[in-house]
């Protein structure tokens, strides 16, 4: 019998644990930690404060903190796990909820991720910034207000979104992208492409294939030294402050400290259950790693999607009952500019990566019938197994109902459809709406034919 | 060998056969048949062309008549098929075209459906229309210009589609439904409700429970007499003009001629290659009738989205492929006033005449975040089949996203998904598009909980 839960962390995995734990198990005692003051709140609404898009920070956060006492759920919030002897099922704790050690029965890890800086130089400086928590997001609003240049190292979705919002609150905005393209961990080249060219054209400088090198400046910034990888040349881009947005790695060195596996891709391995290699002791959101659905290789979730699913069958589990989580998908979606931008499955690139042969079905449609006034044009790109003819992945890009669309791709490739099935796909139909043949069904028509062919 | 393919009608369905024989065939002979003038035109189009949404009446022809000679197809416009001597594989025409009789050894039935006009006197007078036709169309988009008041007779989809389109155009619109509820051949009454509250706020006069009894009036309308008839309190509702909008029957008396079989749905009924009970004879579209994707029986297709799936099913074998129809779940959308209204499988009253015993999934969500600044309420419904826990049925309600989550819906229900499937769907997230957990996810959970019990 599991008499006391602990889950350590309190983002968008960590509460979910705690609170399905206790929506399974009426009794069990549970106890959540985080070194944030705060706790659950939507790291992904953070850009959106800058823009205003959130009118207020609180509102970005999901659990206030009387509501944890009601579901008698002990919060201690900003304080810290310092050690855990699991052979004794103890952990030491310290901070503003006082010092102590508790006894457990089972454990859940959820210590999220934290930002991987890069090597630039001058990154030690004042208004030099990540975006990955609510104070980060305040410094941020606070530089919108005075500031008037913006550099962003970093064109993925956080950078990009970012950017967007600087741009709303009236800076001049530069991305520096060291890869060839922004946003390429989601979408091809070609999308990005059509991403890039869309975003400049609202007024985002954005420069690819460029290393962010050094920060000038004393106390704080004054521009950033960048050198394009392919030219080799090199110039200084004026700046206010710097974002840094290239990505995180898992922090697991709590979990490390108790022998849990550390997986390949360097978060905690994890089964079908959310349990590590430790009985007992569950690991969900960004800190675990799980199998891509397709591949069936080991990833990182990443995501809020994944990271409340895997939070939600951790808790259970924890608190006595028997969940599985269903694998990766990694469906991903923003929207700048208006444009929307939706990735499913598999890339182009991570399809070599993991060795599984794909066949392509792509088109340019538009969103509604051509006869009805202010369709857009829409951007699809499916992808399925040359062997098996199972969808593995897709793409779209447009100024409407790309996101909603990709719903359809996603839960097509976790229910196993094949180009035959998607093509049989009966999509909804009216004017106002879309047309008779959705461009799903036109990329499944294109695909059928070309796995007809080889 | 296939060497001429005659295809009678050449709305959605006719000429989708058509044009699929060609891609499929390209020796074959092609001969299209249309007793009116127009060629494709798209039918769902047409309330829009009131409104001018629809700029131009032409903007619906989707196959201009130059076309047809393109693809070597023989295309017989205004041309009308008298009589078919199938023993002998002749059939006889007349009209634009001229006279004459010509050899077919594979025959399309793409006749299509017309008004059935319902027991109401005085609808011989001028300026009573349906709204069916380009003419239509037309004459209606005419009336829009002249006319004060408009009288609907019907609450179905074609009928709130003008009812919307004539509000517009800023004539005084009524609408009476005979049923208790509007579009009730598409959602439950507890999803018409919203609609039809929506629309009176909107400014539509909507009257249910009522018969039109008696158009008054010379030669054209000046008033409809209608009873409520649960009251069985008469009024005059004042008019300048009378839509009739209260349902289609399959047109099948040229088909009924050789004797193909008619259905229990009084259409024409086929077989999964859309074959009718005569060999070398297929039909699709309107007239015809097929199976229930969930249900399995037989019913009209009565959709755009269907006809061309049939259509190009019958056309590429009658060129001689073997190609198959998946079913009719019968996902229907419309937008009135900026409201979508979504429904897919069965409604909750089709699930009781057609005795499959469901469980609900019912929840009130947002399209976006609640931090996120302007989501809209979203009421969704999903069933599920009590025994097996497939998904049989869902319907939305909402003013943005309702018909594209409608969309997953209907590709589960096509592939077997069950309510632990759907509360496995990995929806896309991101404050600007949706929240972590859809509401179709949440509805599948409500669901889940309640089969658990059962």
């Amino acid at each position: 019998m599991v008499e006391h839960i602990v889950v350590i962390g309190c983002g968008a995995a960590g509460a979910t644990a705690a609170l399905q734990a206790r929506k399974f198990n009426r009794k069990v005692e549970i106890s959540i930690f985080n070194s944030e003051l705060y706790s659950q709140y939507s790291r992904c609404g953070l850009p959106y404060t800058i823009s205003g898009k959130v009118e207020d920070f609180d509102d970005l956060v999901l659990m206030k903190p009387d509501n944890w006492g009601a579901l008698k759920i002990n919060a201690k919030l900003g304080t810290t796990v310092k050690k855990i002897e699991h052979s004794k099922r103890t952990l030491s704790y310290e901070g503003e909820a006082g010092e102590g050690t508790i006894q457990y029965d089972a454990l859940v890890f959820a210590t999220g991720a934290e930002n991987a800086d890069p090597p630039i130089k001058g990154l030690d400086k004042e208004r030099i910034y990540g975006l990955r928590t609510l104070n980060d997001a305040k410094a941020l609003a606070a530089e919108a207000d005075k500031a008037k240049k913006a550099l962003v190292v970093g064109g993925g979705l956080v950078g990009m979104e970012a950017a967007e919002a600087f741009h709303e609150r009236g800076l001049d905005v530069t991305v520096v992208e060291f890869l060839p393209h922004i946003l390429l961990a989601m979408v091809d080249p070609d999308m990005a492409e059509i991403v890039e060219e869309h975003c400049r054209v609202h007024g985002i400088k954005i420069l690819t294939n460029t290393a962010a090198q050094e920060v000038l400046g004393k106390e704080h910034p004054t521009g950033v030294v960048v050198k394009n990888r392919v030219t080799n040349e090199e110039q200084t881009i004026d700046t206010d402050f710097v974002v840094v947005a290239t990505g995180v790695r898992p922090v697991t060195d709590l979990a490390e400290t108790i022998g849990v596996k550390i997986g390949s891709s360097r978060g905690i391995a994890t089964d079908e259950r959310m349990m590590t290699s430790i009985d007992d002791v569950y690991a969900c959101g960004d800190c675990a790693e799980h199998l891509d659905f397709v591949a069936k290789t080991p990833c990182p979730g990443g995501l809020g999607t994944i990271a409340v699913r895997q939070g939600r069958v951790a808790g259970i589990n924890a608190a006595g009952g028997d969940e599985k989580f269903a694998g990766i998908v990694g469906a991903k979606v923003t929207k700048l500019f208006g444009l929307e931008i939706a990735s499913t499955g598999l890339t182009e690139d991570m399809a070599k990566r993991y060795d599984v042969p794909i066949i392509k079905g792509s088109i340019k449609g538009s969103t509604k019938p051509p006869y009805y006034q202010g369709g857009k044009e829409l951007k699809v790109k499916t992808f399925f197994n040359k062997e098996t003819g199972k969808l593995v992945g897709g793409q779209l890009v447009g100024l409407e109902d790309a996101a909603m669309r990709l719903n359809v791709l996603t839960i097509g490739i976790q229910n196993d459809v094949d180009a035959s099935e998607l093509f049989d796909f009966e999509n909804c139909y009216a004017p106002a709406i879309c047309d008779t043949w959705d461009p799903l069904v036109e990329a499944a028509s294109a695909a059928k034919r070309r796995l007809r062919k080889k």
